[in-house]
């Protein structure tokens, strides 16, 4: 089977534009087949705020009324993804920007409402990886944002770093997929101050172990969680890793 | 050579949900290859306005400075695009919402700068036709955002009508293509005001008269301006018209 790199991008990268840079650059020299998906967080929560719309987090989850869908939907689809593809073309990668909604790529069910109304959230349903694979197969580079759909006219709000691992699975059927998870830090550490303590391979019982003790927590759990998912079912390798070393294979390696 | 349907829809038709679904459902009864290019000025004034950004236009067109640039992205590219391909795929549509920077799709030059700086506005230079045909082969219908690029990291901001053009004309090499120029009014009118003036079939001479008298004004110039330049270069047929009548084929013709 043909190599595939799927890379997440997360909200402090895509902030800056000096590491947007840095990625991109690295980005560009991957070879072969290659999938970009990006958060943006932090800047929705930004212009959220000058629209006079306030943001609302639980668990690190937003929750997503239909303002708020308004607003990700122009950030994540808008902003940052056209951004990227823009300055992966003047690289002269040929990049396309998709939502889930594009070529019904990812459809996603709202998410129900139990204690918390998230909202227009959505959890993965469908990966269509038909499509996906036309595309890597003309030599096009998807830059997906981290929105779905319903297939009724909705779109979702959808965590990118889930987004990440359910794409990488669905295609590990057809590729060896390799999912990068990259963010401001240099890997998972053991002192979230200190970059020269990075785990260079984590085992499922050594995250549990880390978890208990509060060494590993916050927004690293569930990026955690969706790595082993991806690890477990099939892809083959999960690295997480900071922008300037995804050429290197630095980082934390999920064993 | 195979049909080709390109259909340009305007702000007001854009900005008003059930006007935007009476247009969404004839356009899926379109058969054969399509294609839809929006506008959505209108829009992007009012966010620019909750943003505290001020909207100049010069001869209707917009004044394009970074942060109004932030504004068209995120609201052409993100807000109103991916609202229409969702719209699409609950109607069984294969849509895929684009922009000019996607798989480099629609280069531009960004306007020199003589009486007047319009800032990061964009005059067509290059369709990429060859992308566009494997889409359209595919029978995915592409959506297109007012917006090109430069192929130097920058996105331009581009009128919408004239994307529609040059789109028409440089795929009229390869198709029989129908150009329709969707608004709110049944046609060119003679009188503004009444829909019962309707210019059924309208020719160039026509058009220079009706203008140096003028009973065809403002926005409608650029538009017939666009329309008459596809026709010349191998449209097959130019049609203004509204939502409800893109099955009839009524409205003005361009002969």
């Amino acid at each position: 089977m043909d190599k595939l790199t799927v890379i997440k991008v997360g909200g402090k990268v895509v902030e800056d534009p000096t590491s947007l840079n840095v990625l991109l650059d690295q980005f560009k020299k991957v070879s072969g087949n290659k999938i970009l998906i990006h958060g943006g967080g932090r800047i929705a929560t930004e212009i959220a705020g000058k629209l006079g719309i306030k943001t609302q987090m639980v668990d690190g989850r937003r929750i997503t009324d239909s303002e708020m869908l308004e607003v990700v939907t122009m950030v994540y689809g808008g902003l940052i993804n056209k951004r990227i593809v823009a300055d992966l073309q003047a690289r002269n990668c040929n990049a396309i920007g998709l939502t889930g909604a594009d070529l019904d790529l990812i459809r996603a069910k709202k998410r129900d409402v139990k204690d918390i109304d998230y909202g227009f959230v959505g959890d993965v349903k469908d990966v269509n990886t038909g499509e996906l694979r036309l595309l890597l197969n003309e030599n096009v580079v998807p830059v997906i944002a981290p929105l779905t759909h319903d297939g009724k006219g909705n779109l979702l709000n959808t965590n990118a770093d889930t987004i990440a691992s359910e794409v990488a699975i669905e295609l590990s059927n057809h590729f060896n997929v390799y999912l990068f998870y990259c963010f401001e830090k240099a890997g998972v550490l053991i002192d979230s101050e200190d970059e020269n303590t990075v785990i260079h391979d984590l085992d499922l019982k050594h995250f549990k172990k880390y978890q208990s003790k509060g060494i590993i927590n916050a927004g690293m759990i569930p990026k955690l969680d969706n790595g082993f998912r991806a690890k477990q079912k099939g892809v083959k390798e999960v690295l997480i890793t900071n922008q300037e070393n995804i050429a290197t294979g630095k980082g934390t390696r999920l064993i």
